[in-house]
Order: C-alpha cells, then sequence, then structure tokens
C-alpha cells in the first residue's frame, strides 16, 4: 500500500504494554501511518471494538483481545490483516475474516520454543520419576530402594504426535540425546520424516512402543478426542504421557480410569474444560503432575510483538507475511 | 604383556551378572587368559580377595567390591591393572596401590552423560517450577495465578561449577537452548573455557548472576564445603541449586537455614552423610526436592563393563589407558 497503514491494537491495556516495550513501540510507530490502542484494561466490548476498527488496515490482537465477528467486520471496511500475538489465533478470528479475504498472521513459532523447553522437562522428569520418588523418600521409603523407577534417557523410544512447531522443536531438543523419535502425523510424508530424523509410524505404533507419548497436535473436530479408552489401552504401563497441547484432544474420563489403574504417568498441562472442576482427579492422583496451562508461559512476550510488527512492516511493503494461517491450515493446525 | 592376562572380578554376583551379559562375557573371555570372579552375592572377605588377587594381573571392581588395600595387595604381587567399571574410584583403592604404579582406569565417563541428563533435568524444572506450582494446585490456588512463578528457558544465566565429565556434558546439553553458561572451575583456562563455549567467571560472579546454580565438582579436600553461609547468601532468591555431584562440597546447615527462609529452591540428590538423617529438612521443605542419589542411576550398566573390557585389552596390548586415573588427578577430580 502507499501509505501507511492505520494499525489497532486490540488487547488489555495490562497486556498491550508487556507487548510494547518501549523498543516495540518505536518499531511499530515506524511503520504505522497512525496506532489506535484498547486503553481499558480489559476486552472491548463490541461498540468499543468497532470504534477501533473504523479506520484500521491491520488488527495485531493477543490474550484478552476481542473475536473479529462479522458484526465487528461490518464497521471494519478497510482490515486487510490480522497478526495475532500469541499462539492459537483460532478462538479470536471467524468464518467472516476469511470470506473478507482478510490475511491473518500468528505469533505461535514464537511460543513454540517455550511450550517444547517444557514438554522436554516433563519427558525428563517423567523417565527420571523425580515426582514420585521424592514423595517415596518423604513417606519414608529406604533411600536406595526409592530409585528403582529412575530410568536413563539413553535408547528410549520417544513418541511424538504432531510435528507441529512446537512438535518440531521437541525432536529438535531431543537431537542431544541418544533416543529413537517415533512420529505420528498423517500430514507428514516419509520423506519430511526422514529429513526430521524420526521414524514415522501409526498412532498405535507409536502407542505401543513408546516410553513417553508426547501430545502436540492442535484442537480440531479431527483431533477431538483422538486419545481416547482404546489408545490408553494400547499404551505401555511404565509410559510417561505428557500433554502441553489442547484439553479436547484427549478423553479425560477414559485417561482418569487408565490412571487410577496405576497405569503410566501423566503431565497434564492443558485440560478441558479449564480449569479442571474441583475435586478432579488430576489435583490429587501421585502419577499425575498438573499444571495450569504453562508451557507456552514466557517471562518476556516483547518477541511475540515484534513478530506481528514485522508482519505488518511484510505487508505494507507488499511481501509474503512470515507465519501465515490460512482456512485451510486452521482445520488441521488449530 | 606376552601372554593373556588374569583378571579378577571382585563385584557382588549380582552386579557381576548386570555388567556382564553374553556380549560382555565373550568380550572378556576373549581377551583374558583366566577370569576369576567372585561368587557371593557381597562384597568378599579380606581372605576371599587375596585367594582372587593371588594369580590376577588385572581387577575389574564395581559398586560393592572391596577396596584394594596395602594387606590385600600384599597377596597380589602381579596385579599391575585396576579397572573401575563404575563411576568414582576413590574409595576402592588405598595410596599402596599409586606407590606399587598399578595403573588405575574409571568408567566416570560412561555415567557422566546419565548425571549430566539428570542435572538438566532439575535445571529445566527448576526454571518451570513444576513441583511448588503443582503442590499450589492441589492447595487450591487459582489456576492462572499459580503459574506466575513458572519461568522461560530463554537467556537465562546458568552456572556451572566444574568442568568435570559431568559438567561438560551439562554445557553440551545446554547448546540447544538459547542460555548464557557461566562456568566457575579453576583448572579451566580462558582459553579452553571459550572452546567450550562459556564464560569463565569466579565462584562469586557465577553465584550472584545465575539463575541456576549447578554443582559438578568432585569431592576432594579443595572441594570440602566450597559451598558454605556465606556463597550461599550471594546467590539470588530466585535461583535454582541442583548438586548431583557429592553432599560434602555442600555445608547442609548452612544450606537449609537459607532455604527455611524461602530463598531459592534446591534439587539435592547427594547428601553427607548419606542417606540424610530421619527428619532432615530435605524431606520436609516445599523449596527441596531430595532424591536418593539417582543421577547417574542407568538401566543397562554393561557400558561401563565393556569400557573396562576395551581397557583391560589396550593394557594386555601395551597401550595407553582411556580413561586413565592418576593420584595427581585424584586430589582434585576425587
Amino acid at each position: 500500500m502507499k501509505r501507511k497503514p492505520v494499525v489497532a491494537l486490540t488487547m488489555p491495556d495490562s497486556t498491550r504494554k508487556r507487548l510494547f516495550d518501549s523498543v516495540n513501540t518505536k518499531a511499530l510507530k515506524r511503520i504505522a501511518g497512525k496506532v489506535i490502542a484498547n486503553r481499558k484494561d480489559a476486552k472491548p466490548e463490541l461498540a468499543d471494538l468497532k470504534r477501533m476498527l473504523r479506520d484500521a488496515d491491520v488488527v495485531i490482537s493477543s490474550w484478552g483481545s476481542p473475536q473479529i465477528t462479522e458484526a465487528a467486520l461490518a464497521s471494519a471496511p478497510r482490515l486487510k490483516l490480522i497478526c495475532h500475538a500469541a499462539g492459537t489465533v483460532k478462538p479470536y478470528i471467524s468464518d467472516a475474516v476469511w470470506q473478507r479475504r482478510i490475511r491473518v498472521t500468528s505469533s505461535a513459532a514464537a511460543i513454540a520454543v517455550a511450550v517444547a523447553e517444557t514438554s522436554l522437562t516433563c519427558i525428563l522428569a517423567g523417565l527420571k520419576d523425580l515426582f514420585r520418588i521424592r514423595r517415596m523418600l518423604q513417606r519414608g521409603v529406604d533411600w536406595w530402594d526409592a530409585r528403582t523407577t529412575s530410568r536413563e534417557i539413553y535408547r528410549k523410544n520417544i513418541g511424538i504426535i504432531g510435528a507441529s512447531h512446537v512438535g518440531r522443536n521437541v525432536i529438535r531438543l531431543l537431537d542431544s540425546f541418544d533416543v529413537n523419535v517415533l512420529l505420528y502425523d498423517p500430514y507428514v510424508t516419509a520423506a519430511r520424516a526422514k529429513k526430521l530424523g524420526v521414524t514415522k509410524v501409526t498412532l498405535s505404533q507409536l502407542l505401543k512402543r513408546s516410553h513417553v507419548v508426547s501430545l502436540h497436535a492442535p484442537s480440531t473436530d479431527e483431533t477431538y478426542h483422538m486419545l481416547a479408552a482404546k489408545q490408553f489401552r494400547m499404551m505401555r504401563d511404565d509410559a510417561v504421557f505428557v500433554n502441553t497441547a489442547r484439553g479436547s484432544c484427549v478423553d479425560e474420563k477414559a485417561l482418569v480410569r487408565e490412571l487410577k489403574k496405576g497405569r503410566f504417568f501423566a503431565f497434564i498441562d492443558v485440560t478441558d474444560p479449564e480449569p479442571p472442576k474441583k475435586r478432579h482427579a488430576f489435583y490429587k492422583l501421585d502419577n499425575v503432575v498438573l499444571t495450569p496451562h504453562l508451557a507456552g508461559t514466557v517471562d518476556d512476550i516483547t518477541p511475540l510483538a515484534a513478530m506481528s510488527i514485522e508482519e505488518v512492516r511484510l505487508f505494507s511493503q507488499g511481501q509474503k507475511q512470515m507465519y501465515p494461517v490460512t482456512q485451510k491450515m486452521l482445520a488441521h493446525i488449530g
């Protein structure tokens, strides 16, 4: 475009301040004709959103931003780009966005590293069995007897479900270990798997063979309850299950049934609904480590805004987006 | 030597069976003129040891082997090599071994990877604060409030004390993360530190700046209580302290005093004495994860025996040992 774009920042005020430090604020001002920010520390009401979108060419959204619905778009005649300075973009847009052929980008790639690092932490802590062994010592089990369930990482089968941004980063991190990585991802070809240095397998093969099953699938219709009673029954009794992806991929009732038998160990960072109800078994079971959706928690979220600013710059110069999200991708990446 | 060496295996029967699977047993038989094994599932008494050593050119020792004392050596006229198929060799030999100029080797290098992997697990789990956050949820803290102490790995300062086999492996594993590694090791030159990709610092600098302090020093006179009241006071309040090395390096009373103030978080895998007394604060404190010397636990110990067999082969062919241990090294590597 010939003039500099008008950019609307729709996230709550406190989130905006965490995203836009002085460096990012300057960078945005350099490329934007005008910046319209939500000054309330809350999600804008529809009327406020409409006012913000009236002249906007671009929306930068993030956690706590309102959904860009058909109603909102009715008052946004010039909107051509939505940059989501956070991970999952799906709840923040609508079909109307695709119908209007508005471009969408996401900063998921910038969060994926943190999520992958948390997943690796759970994979390692699960194999070493740190949580149960600490508890055993606290309960008075003999020092030398308490360590018998700790396993080394060496030559274990690590099953990765989904070669998403996160899944690929976990695969990269596992590269420093002498392990055998099994990948289930129906959208990855054997050639691509080979390039990633992993063995492409079916979901059943992965579940039966893996010492660790780490979920990195998106939340879509296709992945809803992809791990249910049948799948959990296939898993090794001594397996470690890690879910830093989405709770909806898992039939939690079936999972709890297996966990209550003392079968495998689970790291559950995401649930459905979230948070789980009080008194949910996830809080209490010795073979579950429940954490509050912290995998993607990043102290410093300025890189997410920087990624969105770069997308705005590319857009304003008529170039390709770095991390575009398309309607087709959303069907299977969530 | 011209004839094949006579090899005495001094570890308890069950440990010998774990070390020498069919592959290792065959390999040993190929290079040994005779193998004399302790058939009891216990440490041999001095009289039994003397009988075993009478014709032995080589001892392969491991966990549960007896110390090779002056008294034992008096009945071991031909002994020229001790290969320790485990980590720390010091308690298994004596000054008399050095006086007799008997060669000593250790399989510490083969265990170092497992110890380093456990250390990395603690480093990551500590930064992510998984243990405290899980406990907060169990105690009813709000889902979104409970995650505020979780930190990303990105750009943290990781302080490594000691570029031992283990320390160097931790440095290698940290290579996949965007972190700043600080090294304190008086025996490492600045040039060597640069080659390792780390910043050489003093102990005080390391303690003051590091988000994680991970100890990889040996147990020697020099390292006894190297971390005491003064050192712990220098550490950041939000630091993570990891000890998978030796309990004697730490003044535990001083450590407990700081931990009781709620300052930093500690992963304690080794204590002095070991195990700690019942009712020790290490068992109870929320900011301590006590584990029973599991860092070096390896499911499969056959690689340790294979390393010793290779040392025997090198010896019998008059070649240099792969991982020799000298009296001088023991003074600062333990």
